[in-house]
């Protein structure tokens, strides 16, 4: 196994150095905390991560959860998620302290989470569901649904999990039948199959806590029809044992990745006697859901860009130690007696891992600003604020979602290229993050519906005022950089790409304003794509102010530090963005060829 | 499992329709063979295929080959594919009468092992290295080592492999140190370790036939002192039965993929009594080994773009049956009311099949026309024919092997991500595709000796005569389509392109011509990619040319594959064929940033 997954230098440069942590920490709600005892938790859990985490990615991948005599077992180092990273705060950190949290910025908290994806993505998902299905029960629970689950969960005494997914709905919530059945009790009666449920079971945590999307009997059709309800494997009875609650795991999925991370498909009410407890208001479940959504986009991102960052090390420490060829002479030809070169020598090699440097860096800094924005609407000190920092989050979390998971899996791929043949075995560990991450691009909504959730309702809400914002924060940071002679060319592009998105978006808008929305959607993972590159170009520039301003007035890092962020921003503007110019072609083209017209040729 | 995963009715038409196999059997060479009796050999193929190789497809993924007691078990369908692949010819084809052969052209070879590699990726390599091993026997062997081993190899008796790469070596075969020292008789003891040997040694197989590259002793440094011997794991001795020869199976690699396809670890000389028969001269080996170069290339092109293929139909399959959402209306909403709709109608489903689409046949008709060269020049009628498609395969060649590699990868991502959830679990096929595929840009050089290769080699080959004669084949195809009106808007946009590069070459050759050969190849990989999709360009207006014509004048199939065809080009030159903008920038630039400088920042 190589050495190193993460580097926390990067990770806390872009907490304080290029995200403003503390400006975050001057507001009241995290009054009691400060770098120095946020930095604490940050290397705790890192070193949590060192012994608990890595050394058993490898192992979780060769032995995956598995389903027999109706239970999933997982692996040991399942419960050391759950009980230790709960005594260290993993499951509660961003909650109320009235509510047993510890008030941490999710900026904190998405730190902490990556060091975990990094070390050994199998394992967080675990600490982090139950850490959200808590989060549920807290903001639209009752009391008594609080007092009976929370303390449990977040302690993790208690699993928890999110069911949407059904076998015939897949992503369309909207034709999600679970039914629940009032009675005279306050409970209602659960009937119904939930399919994709990541920690929906194990064999060792004595219940698992299910918030349960279902429909409540005679309710609307569609999305509005949906209701949220507490459905736990066990329910409590008086004596404060547990009872069967009726909910039975039918199978846990065998995966390409995340082996480690059962998968289930889960069962409710088969003997008529499940029980679940409505949260909240009936119809609302959805509403609800999808307010917890933005941190769940936040943290697939996160997970994306974090397992990136670990193959980017793993290929790194191979081409630093792995001799091969030889440098290129002027005749072009290579003389035999000469030694062996490294092969992170080698131009091409160099372009893979800058490739994988600039993804994982860039898509690290991305999901840092949307933890940022999330933190700072929680702590607004105005409506207008909030406002502001809300629209700015809702359209660039699509983006955080997908560009993750999407150039990271290109990024691992290049790590895996890197070492060659061997990148191909399993004794080396790339293999496993090529897998592993495939998962990220259709988690939480797969990036063609979060490519529509961008085009078709993030870009026009309050007719683009989102998108203006952003626009703005992108000049700021584009008028910074004009005033540094060396990065003024690389503003200039970047201003243009800026025009060019606006006039693709003359292009687009258009179809939607004449009602013509399929086609006005059908190239949206198009500009997601282009969009993406925007942004993190957006990024990179930020960086690269950053770290001339560093270099030029000194800075908490070394000068190899900063010139390595500024070369690779560099590579970013060569190498990457330059793909939005075929991108923009694309959308601008006037042709409808993926939209199924009448005697459509067969395809 | 899906139903199809090839289309034979597309194979015959590249065949027959687009790379005109019926001028190639009008040569002498081939003048057994007609239409009738080559399309009897590809269905009986089909059958075979259908029978023995695809019901074992995901069998043989979940049951590796693996290393016991110094042998290698492989599943017990490697002997069908061995034994009746042997009977069916599939080892002999392309081999002369004299020898066992049956004058096969390499065209119906290919689309024989097409829609072999399409039904399973794991097993054709066995016959085909076999063939291949027996090959270099032929064409450089005395008559000794001919009568002993060419026999048995062609009947699928006895395997062949081809051993050049060692573990301190890599991709760098001038560095191979294997060493063969002469002895008083007609063999040399042989002592040395090679890995990553495909089909290197199984329990049923009574001989492997290993074709080593060693150095003898005193031989020179580099590549010059390279010979080729032939090793093979038994011995015959002179009663006729075997002696082990000293050939040892070390390991066999556990991979991410073509779990069935053995990967083995051998050691040659551990008791020093490995002998090896010289093949050939001295110091000629890497000479001879590059003559069968080519048509391993294609091999491995025709590999990727063929389970590219597999992929397609098993995501078509899945997107006519799954039903899912609904369609939008004109006010962007979805009404709950309507009945779900089938994926297969949804704009980014039918994107990403048709990117599939485009990627699996334009890569087809590319390893269809090298495999259309490599004919004409073996039958050549005068020099200058065999010097035209000698150039012609030699400059397209990187291409035809990088090109179904890399994108092929994206096709079957595409192809997994319109599965959602079920194409990351095992129970869907999509994840063995996505995991097989991923050694074919490592395979036989990785993308990246490709790219140098085609840059720094072919490019430049004779005055850049090769690329000339390449742009003259393109023109003519230009010509052709500007004479059909619907086509004229993509001639022009290919025609564009064509001066594009040589834009991008005229700003890439003066660093080669002022010696800095690692500046002009720095961007290898860049160009590559340009070149490839130039290329693909070019095969689909082709394909266009000829379904206009077909749908004009009437053709062998129906109105809705010639239209099918045509949409699909469209698709390519849409969604596709911009890339090349972004890519010429990248190359057009004058940065050096993976180059290593002194002081380069860390990465």
């Amino acid at each position: 196994m190589p050495q190193k997954y993460v580097d926390v230098d990067t990770l806390k440069y872009m907490l304080y150095d290029v995200h403003n942590l503390e400006g975050i920490l001057s507001r009241k709600r995290f009054q009691d905390h400060d770098k120095g005892s946020l930095d604490m938790f940050l290397d705790s859990v890192k070193e949590f991560a060192d012994r608990e985490l890595f050394p058993y990615f490898k192992e979780m991948d060769e032995n995956p959860a598995y389903h027999k005599d109706g239970k999933v077992f997982v692996h040991d180092q399942v419960k050391t998620m759950m009980y230790k990273g709960g005594e260290l705060g993993l499951i509660s950190a961003p909650f109320d302290y009235e509510d047993g949290g510890l008030q941490i910025p999710l900026m904190t908290q998405t730190a902490a989470y990556y060091v975990l994806d990094a070390a050994n993505n199998h394992l967080p998902g675990y600490a982090a569901l139950t850490s959200g299905a808590a989060e549920l029960i807290i903001h639209f629970g009752n009391d008594q649904l609080k007092e009976t689950y929370v303390s449990k969960m977040l302690n993790g005494i208690w699993g928890g999990t999110m069911c949407l997914t059904e076998p015939q709905a897949g992503s369309s919530l909207s034709d999600v039948i679970t039914k629940a059945i009032p009675t005279e009790n306050d409970y209602y009666h659960i009937s119904g199959q939930k399919i994709f449920i990541s920690g929906g079971d194990n064999n060792f945590i004595e219940n698992v806590v299910h918030l349960v999307l279902a429909r409540i009997e005679g309710a609307p059709k569609g999305t509005k029809g949906i209701s949220l309800f507490v459905v736990p494997k066990n329910r409590p009875i008086e004596n404060g044992s547990l009872a069967w609650n009726d909910v039975t795991t039918v199978a846990d999925f065998q995966k390409l990745g995340q082996k480690g991370y059962c998968t289930t498909h889960l069962g409710f009410g088969d003997k008529e006697d499940c029980r679940g407890w409505l949260v909240g208001e009936p119809n609302k479940g959805l509403h609800y859901m999808f307010l917890m959504m933005n941190a769940a986009r936040i943290a697939v991102g996160r997970g994306a860009s974090a397992i990136a960052s670990a193959a980017y090390y793993a290929s790194l420490e191979y081409a630093n130690e792995r001799p091969q060829g030889r440098k290129l002479s002027s005749d072009g030809k290579k003389n035999p007696d000469e030694k062996q070169t490294l092969i992170i020598n080698h131009p091409d090699v160099r372009r893979m891992l800058l490739q994988q440097k600039s993804i994982v860096e860039g898509t690290m800094s991305l999901v840092m600003l949307a933890a940022q924005y999330y933190d700072l609407i929680e702590t607004a000190e105005s409506p207008e604020e909030k406002e502001k920092y809300h629209l700015l989050l809702e359209v660039i979390i699509p983006i955080v979602k997908t560009h993750p998971s999407e150039a990271g899996l290109q990024a691992v791929n290049a790590g895996l290229q890197t070492l060659g043949g061997y990148g191909f075995c399993e004794d080396y560990i790339l293999q496993q993050y090529y897998r592993d991450i495939r998962i990220f691009s259709i988690y939480e909504g797969t990036t063609g519906i979060q490519s529509q959730d961008l085009l078709g309702r993030k870009v026009p809400m309050q007719n683009g005022k989102a998108l203006e914002l952003l626009s703005a924060e992108i000049m700021k940071t584009l008028q910074e950089a004009s005033q540094i002679e060396s990065l003024q060319s690389y503003a200039k592009v970047l201003g243009e790409k800026l025009q060019l998105t606006q006039k693709v978006l003359g292009h687009l808008m258009p179809y939607a304003m004449k009602g013509n929305y399929e086609r006005f959607l059908a190239d949206a993972s198009v500009f997601m794509e282009f969009m993406s590159i925007v942004l993190m170009s957006w990024t990179w520039l930020e960086l690269g102010v950053n770290a001339a301003k560093a270099i030029e007035n000194g800075g908490n890092y070394s000068k190899e530090f900063y010139e390595s962020k500024l070369h690779t921003m560099k590579y970013y503007y060569t190498y990457e963005l330059p793909k939005t110019s075929g991108l923009s072609e694309i959308l601008l083209n006037s042709e409808s060829l993926t939209i199924k017209k009448e005697n459509e040729p067969i395809i």
